[in-house]
């Protein structure tokens, strides 16, 4: 079976945009893939959490996981931070990878042209990513755009290791290519993003998930008026609802005397009716933390058959004696 | 009993410029203190040594301190790659480490302009080097006057990290005054140093220790003639004989019919001798590889000791939830 690994950023409150762009395709992946999914705690530290929130959201993530469907029987789940042999990694290789290769790295000018503090870890996070990936020589790592160039310095600074060491310790990952999803417009018709503030979550209480529905912007089309059928409601809609029900919500929308609040309670109806196993499972999932932390216990467990394997033959390679991880 | 941390560089054979410059101090600060001794293996990466020197060089350097007296009962000898909380802590403190902190390192320009490639690991060395210091919160921490900038960067890094997470989690460490000591001679009259090619190496076989030390640069002065009696003989033999032995010596080149043959042989039988139960103690020590893993295994159990309640601290107070340490 074909390995895959991804790394999720513990970075807020999930929405539908994340689900339908990301973690559907994730969970449907795990049935044909060995799947390794790791909350990647330690890189967002490049970003200064505040430590509670940092907390919070890596352990709401992986409630997240688990109730949409992520299968810790399949699925080998852990937190980055449980594995003190990615940071071990990450300095051995930071001595292959040259300055240049990280002062390309569009994440790092990005974030400094917005003004956003440089530190040495935003510009070394490329190692540690690098790190993370060929721990596991996964067959594949499904990245969205904007981690292309960063598998890419990935693949460079494995080849030169190879290279410099005359052995093919590193596997060369492949970019996992996603499928094209719509992108999920957000309760104003942009993308949906967090950064936006125009978030639909679909583990938020009922009321505030009601509220962020009604928020969904529509034009002011009197009620009795025919409206145009493919708003932002629609679109949301058939995320959820069969072609039928699409069909039928645009007729309606089309034949006037029906309004934007209907059709935005037909919305919230379908959304909570298509996360009700999973909304329920959260539920459940967070009376239970012993649960969660077995759960992150095992998967730190699997992963360290491989991590240590890897530095411990790394660290041979390299010419270091130590290895605490020796019998 | 204040702690003393020192770090070690297995960069090569140590000569007798290392030893008075250096080695001596520690080993008599070893009873004024809690010394930590660690064999700085990670930083040697950032010079890419080839791995097999790299593992000689750890193994021998630690063969060469027990050899001259470092006493594993008294001192915590271990490898830095022993410890991949050493790695994990450089990861957390390069979040607060701001780039023109490292821009602004010596050792990474001076590096530079010599042309030696610049990969990230020269480049974030100092904060590695920060986290090996924090992690043990020493008293104090001797070092040359070129680590004194690395160190005023640990404290730079830990003031940071504290300001930050307004907590005192580290300590400010003291930079340890090491007395001024004569700068050693190599056998050109330059200082003594690998750099130069002009070292006498105290573990030598006696062979080659005489070829160094008959290859100290002197003049033409016919054996007959009076000589300068400080001349590089004289002021490398004052390190080893008494007063009155060098007196001697002195007398004897301003006497003239005392030729610098004769003085080497003096000097090569004062090294042997001071060194003589030193390098009877290696020869033994390299029969017996056991004990060294055992001195190190050990060290590494007591260093971990103070690094797991450290990192753990770090790893709760910045907010990640792994722990593989927590029982």
């Amino acid at each position: 079976m074909r390995r895959s690994l991804s790394g999720i950023q513990p970075s807020g409150v999930l929405h539908l945009g994340n689900y339908f762009g990301a973690i559907k395709q994730f969970i449907e992946n795990q049935d044909k893939y060995e799947g390794f999914y790791f909350i990647a705690d330690y890189h967002s530290l490049t970003s200064s959490p505040d430590p509670k929130s940092l907390r919070e959201n890596s352990y709401n993530i992986v409630l997240d996981y688990l109730a949409l469907g992520l299968d810790p029987e399949k699925a080998t789940i852990f937190l980055q931070s449980d594995m003190p042999e990615h940071a071990e990694l990450a300095w051995i290789l930071s001595n292959v990878t040259p300055m240049g290769l990280l002062e390309r790295a569009h994440s790092f000018k990005d974030k400094t042209a917005k003004g956003i503090a440089a530190n040495a870890g935003l510009f070394t996070y490329p190692v540690l990513m690098a790190a993370d990936i060929l721990m596991y020589d996964p067959d594949i790592v499904p990245v969205g755009k904007d981690q292309k160039q960063h598998l890419e310095m990935t693949r460079d600074i494995a080849m030169k290791f190879n290279l410099q060491y005359e052995k093919e310790i590193f596997k060369l990952p492949e970019p996992g290519i996603l499928e094209s999803l719509a992108v999920v417009p957000g309760t104003d018709g942009q993308k949906m993003s967090k950064s936006y503030g125009n978030t639909i979550e679909m583990f938020a209480s009922k009321k505030n998930l009601k509220k962020q529905i009604m928020s969904v912007v529509t034009d002011s089309t009197p009620l009795e008026d025919p409206k145009d059928p493919d708003n932002n409601i629609t679109i949301l809609y058939k995320l959820f609802a069969s072609e039928e029900k699409v069909e039928e919500m645009r007729q309606k929308f089309m034949a006037g005397g029906y309004g934007y609040g209907h059709a935005k309670n037909e919305l919230l109806e379908a959304v909570l009716e298509y996360f009700k196993e999973a909304r329920e499972k959260r539920e459940e999932l967070a009376k239970n933390p012993e649960y969660v932390e077995a759960v992150l216990k095992k998967g730190a467990e699997k992963a360290r058959k491989i991590a240590h394997k890897k530095i411990t033959l790394v660290k041979e390679t390299v010419g270091l004696l130590g290895n605490m991880y020796k019998k």
